[in-house]
């Protein structure tokens, strides 16, 4: 792997702070300009002593090592999904290490929820804090004893980079229960709503039934309605709005609630325009219908930016625009689901600022690389009449908030969003050649101008991602035959050549 | 308060250091036994400088400092349900510590989840440790890239507590989850039973109709049969077995599962004995009839120990023991929800252990002490028949089961839950002599033998709660008319003399 050694001399990140040590010409400005607060806050040394040089695969994965500890660890714990043994004291920037020392570029980064690398140095500094030590071994039950300086947690992070227009937050544990507490929102602020205001009281009947789960107390007039090979978690109501696969539902009771037709884009997009505008109104009619007429009406509609675990499927900014449109029209609410798109993979913070709406969606749910969660909501309006009614004892996690801080500091430190819209355009144009000069082996390749949030498809999908790691990349997949790409924020253009040419090894051996 | 200073000292933890230092007498070969690692680890001064010396209540709750604070906290943050807002970096052991300098003795501890005090010593090296930051920093997607050292992370900390038959665990974020991931293992296992086992397929109508969330894929014809006000969590799935109040419940979608009668002791127990047998008789009658004739049978019963958002409600050990034959009679699961039960505060490290089963509860489910959560499982039949079925990306967090193991490591080095046995019994004496004292005050008294899990019911309980914060103690209320005591394993007889001072202020003002 002599090849990737070039990766310390490459552009970007990595050559940043040494350019810092050179005269003023106008490329270091440039450089100064975007690595400013780096020059101040770090030694030259710091990003070029973080990385291993480049993949090393010595042995076959799992090697022996991971073998024999997997035997162990399988007596206590499901092992069958388990893909690689990682030891983390080892892995790296974008450089993932298992247990037999093979050292991969990791572009699945525990499933898109890596945002600043491994060890990031400014994280472990984070880490090392008596805030984040305090968060750690006194936890609290966040809606009944806040710390003193919760405002200033949520203000310096989380909501420092609230979606336009949105100002408030609830937070939440991970993906599944961000979503499932925004639903929950959605039905209140519904039921609020017919009922009368916030200053109805319930009815007798209504208090009664609702200990039985039954109507009126229990909501079963009202669904969530999602989309076909969407996913949004897998609890039992998060699970209801998932249509990923059936691995994720059988045997799982589940709500009567409705499923939308997601757009179907035929690839390139430019030589199916007509077809694919069709297929987006097609599907913006279905929403219409299903939300004027489904037996259970939907008091919100839940949609990823880009459908992520069911296979990187797409649609326009003028699709959301009119599902934002439709939704409003009809009082139905509009949650976007950003678990998997957000904080900057898209080369834009919020995959949904790729937009432009008129109108911000009503709640907009995070987690994964943010490495807290919840959702995010401006009307005071969703905000439940009465206190305890959207309550928990955790909810959330102080130390995890506290973290996200940091990763929005290392973010707007590096201008990590800009440069991961960069360096995904840089990528996306190697792959359209070297989908040219395969054909038939990265087909349908999308997401252009998304930064790095890419994905193409492969016949042989699954061979392809373990070939993947005998080239040294750590590759995902979704859907029945995506290759997803979810490198994290500090993936660089010297990354990229070495991905690129590592998915050329795995094609040309075929 | 300077009946208070007496709380140095007093016997338990806080003398154990110092004994340490005297010529053996049998009450010091004694307090050896029990303490004997401390000498070993610790200085002498090290407990003795880690609490305050009693409660300090300089303003009102909220004060100045506080009021103001909550009141920008409102802006981005419901704050309806607050409680104090807390200086957790001044709170120390047994003590919580407001925005404003008020220091309370806190029996509430996070709604029971604070396991051995605020700023424990031990834990804050432990959230030092290299092994913590890695885990804080590198957070691992669990199913897919396991840490090399997970195993040993699982056997030294959550399975080395394992309850007593069950030696697997499938690890969660906080209760509700881990409630949740457990109905979905007894749903997946009955309905493999019912298919002829794991090797036969899933048919091409389960498939197609898993997606449309419709039986037989989604499967409507199972549930989960919890009791009446028990409480087992806020997402759609725990919150359909959640039975304690509308409020938890008013305006979200629930599944129509059943629901028993929780027994309703009388007390004092040994005056009721006959007329509470009786109740437990009907109980678990009512539980069978369910069992079998429930439109919608149950796959699963899920019972806490003592059901504790619902009011403290206790049962005797012969109606767990009747509960756990009616269950495996009829090949349902028995799923016991000890994340408020468990880790020590009973006296037993799981409160079933006080039951004496001659089969083991199939799932146990723990979160708030723990610090992390999950269910622990002994049949491989739980394990569902493939991979991906139980997953989501981060399945925990390595930092939390970090926690728990130093957790632990202090109950045993301390030898905390026979303590709290020790403790609870002693506090329990002297509300029984405070309850003769002040008739109607303290009514309904129960919890003996189950160390410092004890409650009674005040006639005027939101007043009580209010009333305990002036004289120095802050503690929580459940149920109708409950006063719920939650202390933390390092409350010592001390405290206990501080807290039944307190509660005789309170009723003797009236």
């Amino acid at each position: 792997m002599s090849a990737t050694r070039a990766l310390r001399a490459s552009n970007g990140l990595l050559r940043a702070s040494s350019s810092l040590t050179k005269p003023a010409t106008p490329a270091v400005l440039e450089s100064r300009r975007r690595f400013a607060a780096s020059a101040r806050a770090m030694s030259s040394s710091f990003y070029a002593n973080w990385e291993p040089e480049g993949p090393s695969v010595k042995t076959e994965i799992p090697g022996p090592k991971a073998k024999a500890a997997i035997a162990g660890l399988d007596k206590v714990f499901d092992t069958r999904s388990l893909n690689m043994l990682t030891d983390y004291s080892k892995s790296a920037g974008n450089y993932i290490v298992d247990a037999d020392g093979n050292v991969l570029l990791d572009v699945y980064a525990q499933i898109a929820s890596i945002p600043v690398g491994y060890n990031n140095p400014s994280l472990r500094k984070v880490a090392q804090t008596d805030e984040m030590i305090n968060g750690i071994i006194n936890r609290p039950a966040l809606g009944n004893f806040p710390p003193v300086d919760w405002a200033s947690v949520l203000e310096t992070g989380i909501l420092k980079v609230a979606p336009k227009g949105l100002n408030q937050v609830f937070t939440a544990m991970a993906g599944s229960d961000a979503n499932e507490t925004a639903y929950k929102a959605a039905f209140m602020w519904r039921r609020q709503q017919d009922r009368g205001g916030p200053d109805v009281d319930f009815t007798p009947e209504e208090l009664s039934s609702s200990m039985n789960n039954q109507a009126p107390g229990a909501s079963q007039s009202l669904s969530i309605l999602s989309f076909k090979t969407g996913f949004h978690g897998r609890l039992f109501g998060s699970l209801s709005t998932t249509r990923s696969k059936p691995i994720h539902k059988l045997d799982i009771p589940a709500f009567d609630w409705p499923q939308a037709t997601f757009p179907q884009l035929k690839y390139p997009l430019n030589a199916h325009a007509a077809e694919n505008a069709a297929a987006e109104a097609a599907a913006l009619s279905e929403v219409e219908h299903l939300i004027t007429s489904y037996h259970i009406p939907p008091c919100a509609v839940v949609v990823e930016p880009i459908q992520s675990e069911g296979g990187d499927n797409h649609a326009s900014a003028s699709f959301f625009r009119g599902l934002r449109e439709i939704t409003r029209r009809h009082g139905v609410l509009l949650i976007v689901d950003e678990v998997q798109t957000g904080v900057g993979a898209t080369g834009r913070f919020w995959a949904h600022d790729h937009w432009d709406l008129p109108h911000p969606p009503d709640m907009v749910t995070f987690s994964k690389k943010a490495q807290t969660a919840g959702y995010y909501f401006g009307d005071p309006a969703l905000r439940p009449n009465k206190p305890y009614r959207q309550f928990n004892t955790w909810m959330g996690d102080p130390a995890r908030a506290i973290l996200f801080r940091g990763i929005i500091e290392e973010v707007e430190k590096f201008d990590l969003v800009n440069k991961t819209a960069r360096v995904g355009d840089y990528l996306f144009g190697k792959l359209e050649k070297l989908a040219e000069k395969y054909p038939g082996q990265f087909e349908n390749l999308r997401g252009k101008g998304m930064g790095t949030f890419i994905a193409f498809d492969s016949p042989r999908r699954d061979e392809f991602l373990a070939q993947a790691k005998k080239v040294g990349v750590n590759i995902g997949g979704s859907g029945q035959s995506a290759v997803r790409l979810r490198p994290m924020l500090v993936f660089e253009e010297a990354h990229a050549d070495l991905l690129v040419e590592a998915l050329e090894k795995i094609v040309k051996s075929w």
